[in-house]
């Protein structure tokens, strides 16, 4: 028993005969330099978080890891065979209370289309962010929100290992004395953050941006959508210009480690948070048993 | 003796006392899953030709690397360092005659803020596609022209390891049964082939488009500006419509590897190849001493 815990799922597709996945050393090299995906962030990935033995919302994140391998041509992931591999290495946990549970899929080669694995870390604390909420910055994303519905081969929407440009935009965000960034699109819609989905408050309505203009559909940002109405709330999917996200009552980036964290500031201006609202959407979060 | 080789650079900046590099088998994991860049496509590369045991334009990479790791706030690679890795690399194999070698920079942790190594295997052979030429289709990059020289974090430019979309534009590519493909920006704009600069002839002038519009700089093409004069051609670094490349009586795409292959249909169009001057640019490249 440990506190990581590795799998590599050599066979993805869970087509041939041998075994699909297999434990792993989490602290041995598994990865060749020369891995074709590798070199290139040709891969998906997903980050699951893991909370009193249970992967919260398991099965949004298989569709998802999915729905990303679809577009980019890679091999459409045997969701039983990554269940199973998941469950194993929550097995090898000394106590799976709070994880983070990452698996990925690379680009492979002739010998085999590609090559996955599975892996789980003790989660960062994030109470601090929740309840005191987060500064961001808005950055441009570079194109203009048609853009994504007639040009698949930009991969919008996909959750690609080709993030360093969502990694850039942290480091600029730090650089301007923020926490995290929010992204522009360059006709002002707003889409989302480097590892987030945001969402906004209007009036009684949650709203977030509609995944067409090139937005990651967030697992956690269904996942409140799918309670809002127990908290007396409508849920809307449409475009949201980013003066609206400046003048919301509430706004929040939703990611499924650090769930709800509230924006206390955009640009260095504060603004208002909804610490009770908050608070009762990541108790439903934490509270989730599939 | 070997066909392929491979040296890890574990102190990139060549900071410490200890070996900055060590030789490793090709054909061992060499990297754990857990890398921090791996899995967010954080890192920059650079593919060079080794030919007859030379490194070609050895410096220009080098020096596009160092202008890379820049841009992703990595830490700057000892060009010393950097060139042993290479040179030992290089004496690893049977005959140095014609192969790929490549060499990463992947971010890293608190404990080494980067890993690196360098890769040498036989090149593929690329006569054909010099001396047919190849069909290209033009995709849009999404981004008008003027976006990257206001948006660092966009890292237009930088030779990163997030190539999803240059390996889903080729993917696209073949299947509009082209072989390559031309990225061209919102504003009409030629930009850059997915793992190729473009040059156009135009008159007698080879043009090629402006960095500022979000392109790498290309090491190939600046080897053939700088022995253009020596062919009777002048050179411009300008903006390029598309439409002037549809009219060009020449144009090419030019890289490390597969050198100058000019493009002998646009969008399934067929166009003029001036096989002459393609196969004098060739051998000129062919022909380089560093």
């Amino acid at each position: 028993m440990s506190t990581t815990a590795l799998a590599m799922v050599v066979d993805p597709e869970g087509s041939g005969t041998q075994p699909h996945w297999r434990l792993g050393d989490p602290d041995a090299p598994q990865l060749q330099v020369t891995s074709p995906g590798l070199a290139r962030g040709d891969g998906v990935f997903e980050t699951v978080a893991l909370r009193n033995g249970v992967l919260q919302s398991e099965q949004r994140h298989l569709d998802r890891f999915t729905a990303s391998a679809a577009r980019l041509d890679l091999p459409t992931p045997a969701h039983d065979v990554w269940r199973e591999a998941c469950r194993a290495v929550v097995a090898e946990l000394d106590d799976p209370a709070d994880y983070v549970v990452k698996y990925a899929m690379l680009r492979g080669d002739e010998q085999s289309s590609a090559v996955g694995w599975v892996h789980a870390a003790p989660a960062p604390d994030y109470d601090r962010e929740r309840a005191e909420g987060i500064g961001v910055v808005v950055l441009g994303r570079g194109f203009h929100s048609t853009i994504p519905a007639h040009s698949a081969w930009l991969l919008h929407g996909a959750k690609t290992m080709s993030y360093a440009v969502n990694m850039a935009a942290l480091r600029e965000a730090k650089r301007r004395g923020a926490d995290d960034a929010i992204f522009v699109s360059a006709d002002g819609l707003l889409l989302e953050g480097p590892t987030s989905s945001v969402v906004v408050l209007v009036g009684d309505t949650l709203v977030t941006p509609h995944p067409t203009y090139g937005v990651i559909e967030g697992t956690t940002q269904a996942d409140v959508f799918a309670f809002a109405e127990e908290m007396g709330l409508e849920t809307e999917v449409r475009d949201v210009g980013i003066n609206e996200v400046t003048c919301a009552p509430a706004v929040w980036l939703m990611s499924s480690v650090r769930l709800a964290v509230p924006v206390r500031s955009i640009k260095n201006i504060s603004r208002h948070v909804d610490f009770e609202l908050t608070a009762e959407m990541n108790r439903r979060l934490m509270a989730r048993t599939s």
